[in-house]
């Protein structure tokens, strides 16, 4: 297989250090250093390390997104789908032993008040991320394993939101209690 | 009455100035020009930044927490108490104009991987919290306004962390549709 090429090292390298460090705790130095890339060569690629948290974010949900599939999987009740979809990525936080948490919170909080384009693309996601959920739970609403009071989009906004909220008590506690505690309310006591 | 000496105003800007724009977006420079103190002076009343933001924090839970009084109000039904403390929270966010978020959120984030002391003491507040939601819901319960199966530990850090993670989306999205979809699922669906 070929290298890949410098700009493809900036983002795969940005991905990491801004998910590890956060976009104020990571310079582009480091950012450089961790792609073994000259420093000189980052501008040459990206006007500015905001412009590269914008690549990073889109590889990011290039990768989380994968896991949606799950929720197409038509073979599979759509309640059920929904519940495999959310521990698999409790499996994912687990692997990351409860560091990072979600690219897309991470930015959101940090940086929903200082950048107009970070705080786009993350308004952007969500709302994607959260049409994808709403698809799902439309399903189920209509096969009943659902209750149907509130309506799809609330109920899978809500889910969205109360998962990021439950990623960022799990990276706190750095354990899986929060996680647990999602599955077992909304699955539990939303979903039945 | 008295100004408020260098250390407390040390204090309140760097709230301030963390909770607008992050820990590591803050410089001590940043905390001291708010502060209109000498650069100088801000060793004097503290080893580092770090130092500062477990201040901070605290203070800002001292201010926060006076809304968990609602929650010990024994004249109001205790369901109706939650929702009252949640509107109530809701109304500062709209305040902010979706600003600044939850500073114990925000810290835990941007730091859970990053300072030991800050991921304790973010713990530790969430922890505090919970507990404080959680005796409330066991008395709705008790009551019966509550529905009794995920037990109280459960639903009270279900909705604290829910909350956060609602707060988050309304920092993104500049309004209070996450706050409104928060109240909506969890008093409509859970709560009844």
């Amino acid at each position: 297989m070929p290298k890949p090429n410098v700009r493809e090292r900036i983002v795969n390298a940005g991905l990491e250090t801004f998910h590890r460090r956060g976009f104020n705790g990571s310079g582009v130095q480091d950012v450089t250093d961790a792609a073994r890339v000259p420093k000189g060569s980052f501008y040459n690629h990206f006007a500015s390390k905001e412009a590269l948290a914008v690549a990073a974010l889109d590889r990011y949900w290039e990768h989380a997104g994968r896991a949606l599939q799950l929720l197409r999987d038509e073979s599979v009740e759509p309640a059920e789908r929904l519940r495999r979809y959310f521990e698999q990525l409790a499996e994912l936080m687990a692997r990351w032993n409860y560091t990072k948490g979600c690219l897309i919170g991470n930015f959101g909080t940090e940086l929903a008040d200082q950048s107009v384009v970070l705080r786009e693309r993350t308004a952007s996601l969500l709302a994607d991320w959260s049409r994808a959920i709403e698809h799902c739970v439309a399903q189920a609403q209509h096969a009943g394993t659902v209750r149907r009071d509130p309506d799809p989009a609330t109920l899978a906004a809500f889910m969205v939101n109360s998962w990021e909220g439950a990623v960022l008590r799990a990276k706190v506690d750095k354990d899986d209690a929060a996680l647990r505690q999602f599955l077992t309310v909304v699955f539990g006591a939303i979903l039945t």
